[in-house]
């Protein structure tokens, strides 16, 4: 039996690394080195520095049907931008500009090899580092003002990523949940998405080049809702693990 | 007297470097050497490196009015992505999903220093490269049918930009004029612009950190207008310089 590989990238003091899991420990995967740590010592940083984050809207029925919002007949891209990446335990920030932020759970795909206008779907496979779990973070009020979605999802700390990327699964047969404050209020299935992963990536890979540690997040499912100052929100996606943040308040202080 | 200080990215040979411009000579500022060489041998890049393009849309009235959408009251953001950067002399590549692909001049504002949440417009200023001229290639009939504007915006090759970075003119000072086969499609005025160069990074940085080499498009003028391959498109600014590119079709192929 095959179980699925776990990479991370890691901090340790000011040393940061890549490493796979073994159990409760850490391999590190950077250099020749093959060193072992407790993953308990060590700081679980975002486990890939994407040059571009592509996201896709409306890609589960029901979330579609919440925001009143027709369903789209090819995949709706947009981008946000790297600068947004927070990991695991950090915290996410609520601008002034916005009232109304909400959390978007949702299954992100991690390439590991470049990509341009594949023939077929096996050379998008073969693109495919592993999937991890990430909160689509949005000023859902700065989102129906704009109409372009860019600036509602765009501030920094807005791209929670992680807590690993995970090998071997299949991304279309993946409980994922959202809690809040530990009750849960998104519950869905990866089964639900109107497109595959697959034909997400084939079709953004026809658009613009893909390069490692780029990030695909896949959509969210029903049961959007607010984030205020003090809560906790977690996205738990099966086989990967949970991706847990706090939300704290800017205040208009500076980072 | 003080003239602008023009900066490029170049390349001879497989040696890429940045340089400055010395009436026909560029000066190599890489490391120590300081190495002359003269422009005609050597090949001119794309003069920065972005991690980022972020750019607005309708900021020029007389372009908002000739496509039917009302003025913003609020800068209008949306991003490209850095795999769409290609250097003056080089193509644009028309790719087969779009029949109805548009240049868009532009002035892009180029980023030097990282930049969060300023207080003054002193501090925006201080971080500010300089100047250079940008075509934001649109997909016109994708941008109609998707209504979010990333896909339309974000094909390989639809973000030509140079030559140079110019230090010391004033951005809201400077005639734009956009050539397609020669023949002037665009002619307009920085100082026509809704949004300041200097409010819109003020904006933008309140959103997301601005990084070095980070590009702001600051909108088109009126004259937008569809390409087709074999045509050569030139943008030119005052002060900066001529961004010329060629345009072709990808029928299909892989690049």
């Amino acid at each position: 039996m095959t179980y699925p590989i776990k990479i991370g990238r890691f901090k340790r003091g000011e040393e940061v690394f890549y490493g796979y899991l073994l159990g409760e420990e850490v391999v590190c995967i950077d250099g020749t080195s093959k060193e072992r740590m407790f993953l308990r010592d060590i700081k679980i940083l975002a486990p890939c520095i994407p040059t571009k984050i592509i996201g896709v809207g409306l890609n589960y029925r029901d979330h579609a049907e919440e925001l009143k919002m027709a369903l789209p007949q090819e995949p709706l891209i947009f981008l946000k931008p790297p600068t947004a990446v927070i990991g695991p335990e950090e915290s996410i920030v609520l601008p002034p500009e916005s009232k109304e932020v909400h959390y978007e759970g949702e299954l992100a795909v991690v390439i590991g090899q470049k990509l341009y206008r594949p023939y077929t779907y096996d050379e998008v496979e073969k693109a495919i580092l592993g999937y991890t779990c990430f909160n689509d973070v949005t000023a859902r009020d700065l989102q129906r003002r704009d109409i372009q979605w860019t600036r509602s999802k765009s501030f920094n700390t807005f791209a929670p990523i992680g807590p690993f990327i995970v090998k071997g699964i299949d991304p279309q047969n993946l409980r994922i949940e959202t809690r809040l404050n530990g009750k849960i209020v998104q519950s869905s299935h990866t089964k639900q998405m109107i497109f595959k992963p697959i034909e997400l990536i084939f079709y953004i890979s026809q658009i613009m080049t893909l390069l490692p540690g780029d990030v695909i997040a896949t959509g969210t499912p029903s049961g959007v809702g607010p984030l205020k100052a003090g809560d906790v929100v977690e996205v738990e996606i099966e086989h990967i693990g949970v991706l847990r943040n706090s939300v704290e308040s800017l205040e208009g202080e500076r980072l």
